[in-house]
């Protein structure tokens, strides 16, 4: 029997438990957490994860903003406009953590905005100070998507310690930090992580190998069952926006395992959507949470 | 026949290029690259990897500084009076890059003290901001062990593109950081990299299947025959002290590699001493010719 590995539910039941921290919080007079969102454009999926953002702040008992800045290409949002903004959250004492939600405009260089953000209330993590931290071991805001991985896995008992885990992408965003995050010292890192990727030859032999396969490399069905061992864990990451003209929104999520046919041989597995998703999300109420009481 | 890895000609080499691009500079009534060192009190190996940095820099026609704090049983150095120092060498116009000769007295915050150092002069690149940045893939200060080994690697015609590189070792300062740097996009990375370590079953089976090995786990001769690849090349970061009484010193330096029996074995194999270690030296003089080419 393939366990299904239930983001939805997880995610539902870890939501409850920070709802109930900040009950306490508040009965103790404090002020709740607050998340502030800054969403450039009208991107489709920006929009969507923003408001599931927001949502997710109202469960969790925060209170959020969101700040909107247009830019067409009639009338380019300036840089310096947007890096206002980020000092202004960044002096905010009633702020504790905040995101801007990428991928911005291609005017904008994104790694100056990410940097312009102060690393102690960077809650998605992506900032060098937290990514440094992260590889060397050291408290920080953990990357959204690898820590919603790591909890996942705690929370289905399933260690990786001594596991041989491979991941399949390298991004910025989830490969790196998770290699990072899953090799620590610690009950929920001590696996030997591979990293495998575009330039990997004979790709399959080594996912072959892995005791935990982790697929986020954006390219849908791409994981099929000739590169899966019985028995594996297989994590996928992958939500890309296929057409769907039976669906009302026009499209559907699809992850990067061949889910119909890989699901039976494993020994468990995250479905698309409802799996790794919801996770990430709750990774930023966690660091949001955590900001909050730094600053307490 | 296996080539040697010459860690120690290769290392002159380009300490002679560096020099020469000195000159340039200081022909053109630019001064002189400067590092500094601060030493905390009179360790053997502490004070035998400063005079190397010092030699060196005196070799690529650099300005260095040596700054000795004393620390004692009975008269311990507050860890002030040495964040203070820090404080001048990050403050001092004069000083391009310096470093904290590591390890430091048991009663001092390391991290506190690299965390310290400004991050354009953190020419060890062990700032979170300098380990970050490497993650991502940025331009920064390299750590310089993993710098030296992708350079010497270089120098050699051996790319890692394509390869299998398995790194034993998951330390911060050689296993994480080179791991990072191996997996990047481009003609010096791209490689499947597997980080094992103390957690990881059958290591041999790993190891055997490396294309690149590298033995970063400093226990003298752990890397045994069966555990190489007919044709692998291999990499030993491991410097351990062993007592030699046949030697002045009383000791000598032992790698991580049965050198004796692995050597025959392999493709390609540096040796210890004479291998990585020039190397690393010559990384931080790089480092610090960067951070001076910046600032002009």
């Amino acid at each position: 029997m393939t366990t299904i590995i239930d983001g939805k539910a997880t995610s539902a039941a870890i939501k409850a438990e920070i709802a109930e921290k900040v009950a306490e919080m508040t009965a103790a007079g404090m002020r709740a957490p607050h998340l502030a969102a800054i969403l450039v454009g009208h991107d489709g999926g920006s929009e969507t994860y923003v408001a599931n953002k927001i949502k997710a702040c109202a469960e969790c008992g925060f209170k959020s903003s969101l700040i909107r800045l247009e830019s067409t290409p009639e009338a380019p949002l300036a840089q310096e406009t947007l890096l206002e903004e980020v000092r202004k959250l960044n002096n905010d004492p009633e702020v504790d953590g905040f995101i801007v939600q990428l991928p911005l405009p291609r005017h904008i260089d994104e790694q100056a905005v990410i940097e312009a953000i102060d690393p102690e209330k960077d809650v998605d993590g992506f900032h060098p100070v937290n990514v440094g931290k992260q590889s060397v071991g050291l408290p920080c805001f953990h990357s959204a998507t690898p820590a919603g991985i790591v909890e996942l896995l705690s929370r289905y008992g399933i260690s990786p310690a001594g596991k041989k885990v491979v991941i399949v992408g390298r991004s910025n965003i989830v490969g790196k930090p998770l290699a990072a995050m899953l090799m620590q010292k610690g009950t929920k890192g001590d696996a030997t992580v591979t990293v495998c990727h575009s330039a990997t030859p004979d790709l399959a032999s080594i996912t072959r190998s892995a005791d935990i396969l982790v697929a986020a490399l954006g390219r849908p069905g791409f994981i099929t069952e000739d590169m899966v061992a019985p028995g594996a864990v297989v994590i996928d990451v992958g939500t890309t926006r296929v057409p769907d003209a039976t669906r009302k929104s026009g499209f559907r999520l699809s992850g990067d395992v061949d889910y119909e046919n890989v699901a039976p041989k494993c020994s468990a597995i995250t479905p698309v959507p409802g799996g790794v998703g919801p996770m990430t999300i709750v990774s930023l109420m966690l660091n949001t949470l955590e900001a909050a009481r730094r600053k307490s």
